[in-house]
């Protein structure tokens, strides 16, 4: 039998939820993953954590790098990191806009890339999907919305039809208007499915993760919008499905756990026997439903799928937008309702450039979060 | 462009349900498919029309040849037609153990072979499947079930760890032991959601076709039966999943259509845009149910995977015992419940044989169709 295929990851994101579970899978399979370069935002308790435990070569750190404990390590900015030598695969999991320059870099030195960060191909997917062509890198996604319909593509000679990307539908789906212009932060933030961050949670929430979900398989398996349904499945075990000409629909299942998309990047094409990974008792689920999501009480998934559409800028304004708004909801500073408020105004107030560079881009976001910070200083809106 | 591949069919059982719909598919797919023969048992009305729309080069009937018009074609045996230089591809869709000696001449002529006749595979696997990869044949399944696990395993380079047959329950699903006994043909005939010929409709209504499927499953897949789990499903749209070591689960859905299945075994590796194909409506579908089967309310089920583990000529006596007490049943002789009785009477009296040559499966069978008779005449059931 052949040695095991090693692969060296750098692990963008480290101290984050799937940063966290990227390195749980590490060490269950010590002969087939180990870790190069770790890079984190703001935990540094947990780097130093990760640091000792993996004992990576290279590190970055976004805050004071002398916290750090010296060690036989070396500290690198993100875009060489993700383009280094030593590295196989860039697990990009970092959160925000900040994933954007490490992943082209990572294309560019042809790396394999595992896709965590949703914002990089939202904003700029015109531009890394080509580029991942040319570079003969086929981005591997991490959702597990993307994981499952890469999945039912897996075999498949011919173009899917269509692309059901179900969605949880959040924990307000029930609620009313009223009572979602109700709604704290400290409740959206108990999500009952998934192990997120803060900032993927409220958007679960607003369905805002769902849209730019709907950006993100647009680029990522070439589909026009009009062939990408969202629907409501509120017990989470269809992670997505997909529809062929013939009128065949595949389907992915799986228990909720990050750590069997974050697996299936890292292994494919095989899949490798993981005892600690959860199965489904079909037994003990008794039943699945679906309904159309209701745009109208979550309008940010309307927002997103629109500004998708629109392509240009819109996305990078629609992603900045959001994340201002929603770190404003997150301060208790406006209503889980205003989230969307903000987010139309200023696409309603933005003016797009389309086939944007790299400082188009920049440009757009710093404008989008401006626009919103002058919102809320001009009191147009009640918060 | 390439020109397309065109396929020559043998249809064996072509006025049977599944011929039909297969003469729909290449009705649809002219410059795809084409008829070289066509095989029937009883039904010479439509023998005849058939034999005028398609003109085949060769007919099999089961009765008076000479009934049939004259015409350009000519007459030949079942296992000469599934061999023939003239035919590429042989739709095995005869039902009952008249299927397996035409399947057995196809394999060996290294046919490509789309299955429908659930018997041959049920009581002779153990012949059939090394026959198939010695010649290099792959069985492609027709029924929706083995569709669905064969289209979930595509691409994927590792064996399943479980699969999971679902099955619609049936009919009867929620009836009393009581109300079971008193089931008329009548009623269990008119099963609600697919278009099935009568022995077919009978063996869904008790659950043996589901046991069987399980047996058909363990050759087709090469997994054991304690792989094979089958759960009640009652809207039959998922028509099977199948687990994975990572603990993914896939899972193939589709309107309840057999031409579906009969095209991807004919459109195979590829699929083919069909209109004509009811696509599903996610926002009209509210729920899927899943439970346990009722083994005790549906004793073939376990009869059948009971027989299926034994091996040997047990699924032929359980095969042929099963005919003829459907038979009998659809005469109004024996009650429904009396189906179950008979097949364990018959499978508790039986010698097995173990590795059945051809010879020994018709023994088995013939006995096992003498023992049910020789059962109701010695009264032995009260009917």
């Amino acid at each position: 039998m052949a040695g095991l295929t090693h692969q060296k990851l750098a692990v963008l994101g480290s101290t984050g939820s799937i940063g966290r579970q990227t390195l749980d899978v590490v060490r269950t399979f010590p002969d087939r993953l180990s870790v190069t370069a770790l890079a984190a935002g703001r935990n540094l308790r947990l780097l130093i954590e990760q640091v000792g435990e993996f004992k990576p070569r290279f590190v970055f750190y976004q805050g004071d790098p002398s916290l750090l404990p010296s060690g036989d390590y070396e500290f690198m900015g993100l875009e060489e990191m993700a383009a280094h030598c030593e590295v196989d695969t860039v697990v990009a999991a970092s959160s925000g806009a900040s994933g954007l320059m490490p992943l082209l870099s990572a294309i560019k030195a042809g790396k394999t890339v595992a896709l965590a960060n949703k914002e990089a191909l939202v904003t700029a997917g015109e531009m890394a999907v080509p580029l991942a062509r040319k570079h003969g890198v086929r981005i591997r996604p991490v959702d597990s919305e993307h994981s499952a319909i890469w999945q039912c593509l897996e075999g498949e000679k011919s173009a899917p039809s269509r692309i059901i990307l179900t969605a949880s539908g959040g924990p307000f789906r029930g609620y009313s208007q009223r009572e979602l212009s109700e709604v704290t932060a400290e409740q959206a933030l108990r999500h009952p499915s998934w192990k997120m961050g803060r900032k993927v949670t409220i958007d679960s929430a607003t369905l805002m993760n769902k849209g730019l979900e709907v950006i993100e398989a647009h680029w990522l398996f070439g589909l026009p919008f009009e062939s990408i349904e969202v629907m409501v499945h509120p017990q989470s075990v269809i992670h997505s499905m997909v529809e062929f000409a013939d009128g065949a629909v595949k389907a992915q299942l799986g228990a909720p756990d990050m750590r069997l998309p974050i697996q299936y990047a890292l292994s494919y094409p095989e899949r490798w026997s993981n005892e600690a990974l959860p199965r489904l008792d079909f037994s003990k689920i008794s039943r699945f439903d679906f309904e159309k999501p209701d745009y109208n009480r979550f309008p940010c998934l309307s927002l997103a799928i629109e500004a998708g559409k629109k392509g240009g800028t819109y996305p990078v304004a629609l992603c900045a937008a959001d994340e201002v708004a929603v770190e404003l909801f997150l301060a208790g500073q406006v209503k889980f309702t205003d989230i969307a408020v903000l987010i139309e105004y200023v696409l309603a107030k933005h003016t797009s450039k389309s086939r944007p560079s790299i400082e188009d881009i920049n440009t757009a976001d710093s404008w989008a979060r401006e626009a919103v910070k002058e919102a809320i200083r001009q009191e147009r809106l009640h918060c």
